[in-house]
């Protein structure tokens, strides 16, 4: 038995998530269908973390184990001849014995993207959440860093988690604006993307971040209310969450595999 | 009566072109739409040119007449609100008596996409022409110049042509490549464009023009052909009409009517 690991990408417009559902279109299903009509076999796919309807994904690692003896290097063109036009096989590589690809992953990097434009963007309208009044990224840059480090998420995670502990670490948190936006006179600030890494993350945590950190953007709350929320282990305290569209997960890493 | 011009732009995926059809769905029809669900009134929008059937407009300039006293900066915000999402108003002008959106166009550019990656991507699929095998791109811009001044563009021009004069002036020929884009070693280039912009263009023009320069890039056909087609004003000659996904209608200038 071979145990293969694909970086994928997809635009979850068209799905109800990763995760497969009787009757609903997912990125799972679609993906377990594609190995199914390559090599006939009923594998089961597993991916770093589920996403949520309506969320993309630029780097998903998912793991299937096989009997077939396809080449390495023609799982890429095999499948994506085989699957629709929005998800896409990036990359193929034989896992070593011990690798899971849930358990294994050591940073995961999301991105959620804002378009602070006055007018939408229709051609990466699936992409971005559009945002046509005044934000203040300064405010939202520091609220930001104050999540940095290890703490108990709960306030950033939705009531229906079922996992035992909240506590996840986050490395690096950082705003980037595309090259070609900058602020108008009256403090839009273009497209912009929120990178968020760490070690793990909760059910919706990026997305209520997002919705949290927006209001701090609006004059709602200030940075510092970041961290007394936190604080508060309350998700009442935090925030709505942010619409899926605008989130895309964007890296995981992985010691035991690299992608090239 | 007033004369109003509207920039706009829309990605043509889900409309069977600009030109309203009875049963279909038009970009000119959803505008009128939305104008009268705006106004009461039952205008006519004109545009600079129509766009087929899945083409895509960046910077499409249409105008229409109209009683409503409804300020000009008004209308951008009011329409977009009416419009669906993957149509918008960029900015709207008062025209000045004489101004036809047809006639007064002093240049028009259009972009044609092509994915020259060995995967497609997936979140700009609708945009692009994915060519995953290897073009030679020095020679396609060799061929692109050719193309420029003033010729009878008949063939590269649809054999369902109406036009009396198939003479047209190309003033700019280019292929940019986007910044993250770079060849690999067997002779992809990334994602590049190409910009054309002439005083006026053809039924289907810059679609055989591309069909025809792609296959001077895959090397079944010179940069010199190009010219040797043009020559012999026979659409015959040509290559095939590229699909109608990669192409933009970028721009049209106007020295009556600018916006900002």
């Amino acid at each position: 038995m071979r145990d293969i690991g694909l970086l994928i990408s997809y635009d979850g417009t068209a799905y109800c998530g990763f995760q497969a559902q009787p009757n609903l279109r997912t990125i799972q299903q679609e993906l377990q269908d594609a190995i199914h009509v390559l090599t006939g076999e009923e594998v089961k796919v597993v991916g770093s973390g589920r996403t949520d309807s309506g969320v993309h994904a630029m780097g998903q690692v998912i793991q299937f184990q096989t009997t077939s003896a396809i080449p390495i290097e023609r799982w890429k063109l095999a499948l994506n001849a085989r699957l629709p036009q929005d998800i896409v096989i990036r990359a193929a590589v034989e896992a070593p014995p011990g690798f899971d690809v849930i358990r294994s992953a050591t940073r995961k990097t999301y991105r959620y993207t804002i378009n602070n434009n006055r007018i939408p963007d229709i051609f990466h309208r699936r992409l971005q959440f559009h945002h046509p009044t005044p934000l203040n990224l300064t405010e939202m840059i520091a609220g930001l860093e104050g999540l940095l480090g290890e703490h108990d998420f709960s306030s950033f995670c939705s009531r229906k988690s079922t996992k035992s502990s909240h506590v996840r670490t986050l490395y690096e948190a950082t705003i980037i604006t595309e090259k070609d936006s900058y602020p108008d006179t009256e403090g839009r600030n273009g497209v912009f993307h929120i990178f968020i890494t760490g070690n793990g993350f909760l059910y919706n945590m990026v997305r209520i971040i997002v919705g949290t950190l927006l209001q701090v953007g609006e004059g709602k709350r200030t940075a510092e209310d970041m961290m007394k929320i936190l604080e508060s282990r309350d998700r009442g305290a935090a925030g709505p969450t942010a619409i899926a569209q605008g989130l895309c997960l964007w890296q995981v890493d992985y010691d035991l595999i690299k992608f090239t």
